[in-house]
């Protein structure tokens, strides 16, 4: 088959920014993938790929999620399209990139025929990448930490169960700096978005109530917006 | 000429949803053009038209703008990329949008070639709209609206000069309501983001001060974010 055109065309690509928060390592992951193919065979990209004439861009970035990696996202939204002459050795190549988040539960890349090269990085510890990937990264981190100030983030990120302290942790661990505890449980308290499911944990010897979050609220806030300058 | 791909391709456009404030009339206005071709000839679209292979997404849209309205735009940034198929009857075409605004001394649409058909359309009486450019604009305006309750806005939209009343009209005309004036004031003061010009001007009878923006400071906020819900 050949396609032809007047005009010269543009391919269009997604990309998928995928971010989870490892609380064992201590540490904001993003999910990147070991290229198989010419260019820049065997660096490290986003996960992504062209996007089908008869599908959405979101379906486009699912399905491509799906086929490399198997992991569930949580959230999804878009966050910017590149389209800069250059950014791409094999010709014109404009690509709209999304940012998604993935609870700890889902973070487990799942065997599959292309997964196999799909790893979660340390975003302070990335490899060298292919493309523009690491521009498109830090529009996504930047994305990530001025969304958490302006909306409640949080149910997308930590498991069902919580405490105060993985909370102050997850935000933590996406500013890359340490937070006032006081001031933290002040401000996160008062928009009455968590409930205690009445379970507890041992949290340094002392038990520490568990949270979730109030969907319902948390829906609202999420389309209200809040001030969440920590 | 002709151009032979091994897989059909989409088309990719630009569009400006392109905002001034009209003070006269006490509305928020957006640029619309009067479309010369099908499809959808004589309805009104966004400015904005195909990228070429040679330039960025944003020098496309400027160059549009250009060609098409003439009106010199104080601010830009990019909106949102929409491509669901079927969105234009000519085939795939993905289109990524821009947000810009104008200052009122700018809001005049030059005469030129191509922008004779170039209208400032008040956002509230738009007419029947060609492709999916409302639900453009209504991203748009959410977006604006958003905008300037974490960041300042007014100096891409205010006149150099300008007193306390202007802005809160300003900010009244794009939230589409009345804001109270003493906690207005109380806020937009506290930002230092204000310089008297020491100039003063009449409004009902009495002189009111002139103020003009601050841009060092400016700059610094609309980068830190500022918490101005009014």
């Amino acid at each position: 088959m050949a396609y032809t055109y007047k005009y010269p065309k543009a391919d269009h690509t997604v990309d998928a920014v995928v971010f989870g928060i490892d609380f064992d390592e201590t540490a904001l992951k993003i999910l990147l993938i070991e290229r198989a193919r010419e260019p820049f065979k065997g660096n490290w990209a986003l996960p992504g790929g062209f996007v089908e004439m008869d599908e959405d861009l979101e379906a486009a970035v699912i399905r491509e999620l799906q086929e490399e990696t198997n992991v569930r996202l949580s959230y999804m939204e878009q966050l910017y399209t590149f389209g800069a002459p250059g950014r791409d050795p094999r010709g014109r190549v404009i690509s709209t990139a999304f940012l998604g988040l993935v609870q700890p539960g889902h973070i487990v890349i799942h065997e599959g025929s292309d997964a196999a090269k799909a790893v979660w990085w340390n975003v302070n510890e990335l490899p060298g990448l292919a493309f523009d990937h690491a521009q498109i990264i830090k529009t996504g981190v930047q994305r990530l930490r001025s969304k958490i100030s302006w909306q409640p983030v949080g149910i997308e990120l930590l498991p069902d169960e919580f405490t105060l302290s993985d909370l102050q942790q997850a935000y933590e661990i996406i500013l890359g700096r340490s937070i006032d505890k006081r001031n933290f449980r002040r401000k996160v308290l008062k928009f009455g978005v968590l409930a205690p499911t009445g379970n507890v944990r041992k949290e340094n010897y002392r038990p520490a109530q568990l949270y979730q979050f109030d969907k319902k609220r948390y829906a609202l806030l999420q389309k209200q917006g809040i001030d969440f300058e920590v």
